[in-house]
């Protein structure tokens, strides 16, 4: 359980600092990784990295907050361009051997609050 | 840490059946629920009750995946309107004292896949 986390943490640390060696150790060869958003999959982890290495932006990843256990994990994380907070992002991870085996990612995006709740809520 | 994950289970079982009772004893009577994506914020059980139950729709919650240590828990679970599914949210938990504190809310939307990445990615 405290490995799971462990690799959860260097998953994302290792994606930031783009140390392209340590993190691709992390994964299975045949990773899946997943957007459900856009129902984007991408198979393999030669295919995962080139993605990750083509990515635009100067982005950056930093973790608020990381939950694992046997099977599963998760990290909530803050995503920066250029030093400037973008919003939070989330990856699900399950694991096999010791290693990342999927990888499922969601990127939410900000939205106008729907009416006829303002009698409950509080904005910041 | 099993009492947690029970803890979370238990949530979203109640909230979709609309048992309240059950419910809101999960909760801490000054439980903060937020929404980032709106930056909205409840606090206090109460509320936070009463938000729920005037939540438009015929609505369901199925738990997807559930993780949880001794501070933070997640469900990633699909949301159903009228028994068809809209797509995927997640709810992260602090606890304190064997009751939930805090809740943070995310509703990801669908999106069109970005250009550019066609060469790495399949569509589902």
């Amino acid at each position: 359980m405290t490995d799971n986390r462990a690799l959860v943490q260097t998953f994302i640390e290792s994606l930031d600092q783009r140390d392209w060696n340590t993190w691709r150790e992390l994964m299975s060869e045949d990773v899946v990784y997943e957007v459900p958003q856009s129902r984007e999959r991408i198979r393999g982890r030669d295919r995962y990295e080139q993605f990750n290495r083509e990515y635009p932006g100067n982005w950056n990843l930093v973790a608020k907050v990381i939950i694992s256990d046997e099977d599963n994990g998760v990290v909530w994380f803050d995503w920066l361009i250029d030093s400037k907070s973008e919003g939070d992002a989330m990856a699900f991870f399950e694991f096999d051997n010791g290693r990342i085996a999927t990888i499922t990612d969601f990127w939410p995006e900000p939205f106008d609050p729907p009416t006829g709740r303002e009698h409950l809520t509080e904005r910041w």
